[in-house]
């Protein structure tokens, strides 16, 4: 590790992820000693702080990169595509939190309490992928009941908050809501229809299997991060009227007997989850409570009466954090704490 | 069937589900002679329009019921306990839509497209239940797929709005949204928690399992209305922040093998179900376009490449119609087309 820290850059720093990435490393007090915030032409020149100190965002180009150790990615599949390269061929790693390079066999996808090991083979292709929000708070609860019971099938529903569509779909939620009270007509502009007091089966695209590709990511990243190429995944994604953080209904089917308690005592001693399983108290895991926070919060934790191979499980965690610029950072402390 | 028409009666006139029915009779043109309008102490005295006239709203008592044929109760359990048996008593004919009779072995729990037989056994108390609105938009659907396939597991999650809880709970989710935008605290008291820009996995209340109320109702109901006393429904039923109708996300597992296209078929010739499942056009049911409609809305429909024994499926319907008003009127339609 170097004497004074490393030298860092965010790419896509002035976006919904981006900022919350800046404001991670500063929490975290990750050992920087630069910090280059870069973007499209258009976010650049703007200014940001960083450790009380005011920062210029640059333009993302491939000299960018020059002397840089450590990019954080966070500025969509083609920008990634095109720079996450330049930036390793200048040595420096990339962590991307786009879809671009996920999927891709030489890349890691990781989530440090789930597969920490998969990121062995960074010096592949030197990006690491980031995995989607909704896969990240899913895998990690699932992690010790499938070392101990093993997982065969899950079947998930999201309840997904606006900011997963940016800075500028929050901004757009709100103004929905004042003009639907207001009885004015909504004309949607990042969503496919309106979101306000609604509710949109519908993120990302359709694929021609008529789901969805958000749908796709949760089947296909949840397989890769646990390293299951058979595990079924039944998954339905849904944009709902909230601001921040999703929640997920899940429900599993494992290959050994699995009960409520157990299932509750590994979650109680896994890494980065909190248990809020109270129904008496009315206590279970809410965005509103989960917002601005770093753990993935699991609850309703229940077992129909007799079944002994499927439990059901409500989780929240907020997306921009865990589901994003938390997990990159924690990524990025890995790789220093290992490997760099 | 009465020359004129029936002298009917809508005890809890006053409320979400009681203004509904007042307004599914007129719009149905049910054959009315008479219509009496009963509700608490507290709201007696009201006046609501039926066809044009003015009706006082009187207190619910058992003397009401003398000369009705037929009454309409949407009071809460409570009420309908105690006042159900009295109306039979006086010859009046019950269709309830609280929880009170759904289970009584000697009452039937009905949805016209799904089991109008059912109703033959009526005449044991003279009560037949209407049930939970979200298990009546689920079970439409359902219907022709168990006769085709057999379906012998439901996992379902919903996305139910603040209607569900009556109209001052509708008021609360509008004054609660406004207060947030405004930055200003929120005291909630017709929900657990804030309901606005939030999600409450809690509807009705805690039992011992774990599981609620409104969940065990959506196992118990499914089962006696499609006969099925050990189907296997894995429930997780949750409060979002939109004013009317309910959203679920169903996946269903059959003994034959089942396609998309078999189920299309088979809903879309469905009565009481209306297909809207054209993802490339971005066509799904939601809940702002379902507002003040009758269908039950399926889209969605999907399945795993490669699978052929599940199916999952989005479906939309307004709660306080399909859910509720329109299906108790449905089934005094029945009522009087079949048996008075």
């Amino acid at each position: 590790m170097s004497q004074d820290g490393f030298h860092v850059g965010v790419v896509g720093a002035t976006g919904a992820v981006g900022r919350e990435m800046v404001k991670t490393l500063e929490e975290r007090d990750f050992p920087i000693a630069s910090l280059r915030l870069l973007a499209s032409p258009r976010s650049a020149g703007e200014e940001m702080t960083f450790r009380g100190e005011s920062i210029t965002v640059e333009v993302a180009q491939p000299d960018s990169f020059e002397g840089m150790q450590i990019a954080l990615f966070s500025a969509g599949g083609g920008t990634s595509k095109e720079l996450a390269p330049e930036a390793w061929a200048r040595g420096c790693l990339v962590i991307d939190n786009s879809s671009a390079w996920r999927m891709d066999p030489d890349c890691p996808l990781v989530v440090p309490e789930v597969n920490p090991d998969a990121l062995e083979m960074y010096e592949r292709k030197g990006i690491i992928g980031n995995p989607n929000c909704s896969t990240i708070q899913m895998v990690v609860p699932l992690r010790p009941l499938h070392d101990r019971f093993g997982i065969n099938r899950i079947v998930v529903s999201t309840y997904q908050a606006a900011s997963g569509a940016g800075q500028k779909a929050m901004t757009e939620l709100s103004e929905q809501t004042v003009s639907t009270l207001n009885m004015e007509p909504v004309e949607p502009k990042n969503f496919p229809h309106q979101l306000a007091f609604n509710l949109l089966p519908h993120i990302d695209v359709f694929m021609e299997d008529g789901y969805t590709k958000e749908e796709h990511k949760m089947i296909n990243e949840t397989r890769k991060i646990l390293d299951l190429p058979d595990l079924e995944v039944f998954p339905t994604c849904v944009r709902v009227p909230i601001f921040s953080c999703h929640a997920e209904s899940v429900m599993i089917e494992t290959d050994e007997p699995i009960t409520v308690e157990e299932v509750r005592a590994l979650l109680t001693d896994f890494p980065g989850v909190e248990v809020q399983d109270d129904p008496a108290s009315a206590l279970y895991p809410m965005p509103l409570n989960a917002s601005d926070t770093d753990p993935v919060f699991v609850g309703r934790i229940r077992q129909l009466p007799g079944d002994t191979h499927r439990v059901s499980m409500w989780i929240v965690a907020d997306n921009l954090r865990k589901g994003a610029a938390l997990n990159a950072v924690q990524i990025a402390e890995l790789m220093i704490a290992e490997y760099l």
